[in-house]
């Protein structure tokens, strides 16, 4: 009965259950021409991430943007979700271990290019056994440390060489290049840092692959990797493919890092209005930390949005931030302290959109996603989600 | 190989994927018995809340402990998911919207006694303006903001009242009775400040009622409750039932607020050994912020245990914490600073379990549960999620 006199538009968002994952199909494939066209002008090749999404249509959308080859995922469910839908050309970027040896060769046996990574003699000696009894041959890139982020070895150290002859000599396992990826980024806070580390994780891959080709290893592929570092390299000379994943949707965190605008944000949770507190200037929703995650990225940041900025249904920015959670409840307060709300112009059961933080925390939510396009909810598309 | 010459706890661990979520149905037993034991010595009832588990197998096992009738919900989806496995009498504790009449009508029509709850009288009128023209017939509490947490009215205020009037006097909406959640308990820091916010808890609850009662308006259900205040509450004389939730499993928050030992935590995350860095005493696993949750709920508390407290597969605590996430990969680093650890202790591919900081938001991320008996996985147990 609330939005009777509302545009179209509302009318669509208001028969959505809420909390409900939106997409801007429209901000998507502009986010996706973007890096591609940059990728393009520096004649390299893009090998998009799923994780953010883990949605075959986006993942679709994205590959139409051009200059891509493959997809890049995090776990073997997304290999598995995404191979059954055509894509065969999957890089899984997350470490390998013992307990997936068999879920991988299974992908590798119906025929999925699938290619691995790990960072020890150790893992790959296990690999090598495991196919020396079940069979299979596992196409493995090394995984490289070039920032101190988390897992890869050292490009400068001998357990590169050590492992690259291990992969290139033993059996079941092949030595398919190296990979990192600049996870540091996240942290820069300036055009020139954000230059800085991507020229060092390109600089520091490109040095490890020459260290195995000087030592008469093969190595084909030589891949880097994040949003940040992707937008701000300058050349890719000696990198075979970039990966990157949440620039297809963007988020608060990425908006505070410099590398879209909130407007580029293509992900939102549309949430209703459930109640008030207005002596505390307070709107009630049912969108709490399920809706959003319990991300909170922009805290350390620049700017902090507290669970989220809000906008209208219309996707106009609201002076209102997400600024606590509960696990079924939202609560919206004014971005400025000391300014009032005027509960009056949020009627109960009204609509409000929230941009999050971490879009793939706050995709990982979700089991579909409502999609929008020309303010219009034009489809629903399913996605993958767990391991 | 890494797991042949383990115990049958192990042998029976290294068969589940990781990430996997287990649950110590031991500790649980213990759990719902503990709280059910209070509440009968104070001649109450529990109304369980299921939002942390929503599992109907994990009900049953907090129903057996006695002294509960019906249980709580925090979305539609669980009371729909919980009606269908056989549970009637449900509460759903989440403020109503006009989007979710519907729904809530569906299950009253299917014979569910499921109840609701709102705080402002224009949400009463449109529910009852709802039933008007769709029938049914909807018992409805007054929410009750006992501590300034989030939603519910003043029990002191004059919209009490009002509210309580049209609630009984419109048709198509029926006066149940007032609740509140005291959420501000989750801060208590010392038993004493436990005590004193579930006294006033209760003592505003009951006077609220009171208030309704003499203003000749019906009250009969009097419902308060959160895992702190359940456990510190030492009457409950006017209070018709005590609703709380992740008593069941307990975490890490619940232990620094002092209503748990870490050892009666009942959840925790199975994760393998991926890698090393060994120069920063890193442990690498594949259990990153999606199997954990991105909850860090001990970061403001007494102590702060990263992303989880880290246990062998025996359950037995270790000196390690997880230090840090990314997606999909757990940084476990030394507990205490300056300490190192010896890698050869976690061989690659061994497992690890990490004790959640919040169980509603580490369980949410899962589709399903392992259960573990004495020691070894006995069951695998499916739940709810989404909404």
């Amino acid at each position: 009965m609330y939005a009777q006199s509302q545009p179209a538009l509302t009318s669509t968002l208001a028969r959505l259950p809420t909390p409900a994952l939106l997409l801007d199909r429209d901000r998507l494939r502009a986010n996706a021409r973007r890096l591609a066209g940059h990728i393009a002008s520096l004649r390299g090749v893009l090998r998009p991430h799923v994780k953010t999404h883990k949605c075959v249509e986006v993942a679709r959308e994205v590959e139409a943007a051009g200059h891509a080859r493959g997809i890049t995922v995090s776990t073997l469910q997304e290999a598995e979700y995404f191979f059954d839908s055509g894509f065969d050309d999957i890089f899984y970027a997350v470490g390998l271990s013992p307990n997936k040896f068999a879920r991988a060769k299974a992908l590798l046996d119906r025929g999925c290019r699938l290619s691995v990574t790990l960072d020890t003699c150790e893992m790959a000696a296990l690999l090598a056994a495991f196919a020396a009894t079940e069979g299979g041959s596992f196409p493995t890139l090394i995984e490289l440390d070039t920032d101190g982020h988390r897992a890869g070895v050292d490009p400068d150290g001998d357990t590169l060489l050590e492992l690259g002859r291990l992969l290139h000599e033993r059996a079941g396992v092949e030595l398919a290049g190296v990979m990192t990826h600049a996870g540091e980024s996240y942290k820069c806070q300036t055009p020139q840092a954000l230059l800085a580390s991507a020229r060092q994780e390109r600089d520091r891959t490109v040095a490890a692959a020459a260290r195995l080709r000087a030592a008469g290893l093969p190595c084909p592929i030589v891949s880097i990797g994040s949003t940040p570092t992707a937008f701000a390299i300058d050349d890719l000379s000696g990198v075979t493919e970039v990966r990157a994943g949440v620039y297809s949707m963007f988020d608060l965190v990425m908006a505070n890092i410099g590398v879209c605008a909130l407007d580029d944000i293509a992900l939102s949770v549309l949430v209703t209005v459930t109640g008030y507190q207005r002596d505390r200037n307070w709107l009630i929703t049912d969108g709490g930390w399920t809706a959003l995650s319990r991300d909170r990225g922009t805290a350390s940041q620049r700017v902090d949005y507290g669970y989220g900025a809000v906008l209208d249904t219309q996707g106009r920015r609201l002076p209102l931030l997400m600024s606590d959670a509960s696990q079924e409840h939202g609560i919206i307060s004014p971005a400025n302290d000391g300014e009032g709300i005027d509960v009056s112009a949020y009627p109960l059961g009204s609509q409000l959109r929230v941009l999050p933080n971490h879009a793939c925390a706050t995709a990982g939510q979700y089991e579909e996603i409502s999609v929008m396009e020309k303010g219009v909810v034009t489809d629903t598309w399913k996605k993958a989600r767990g391991w």
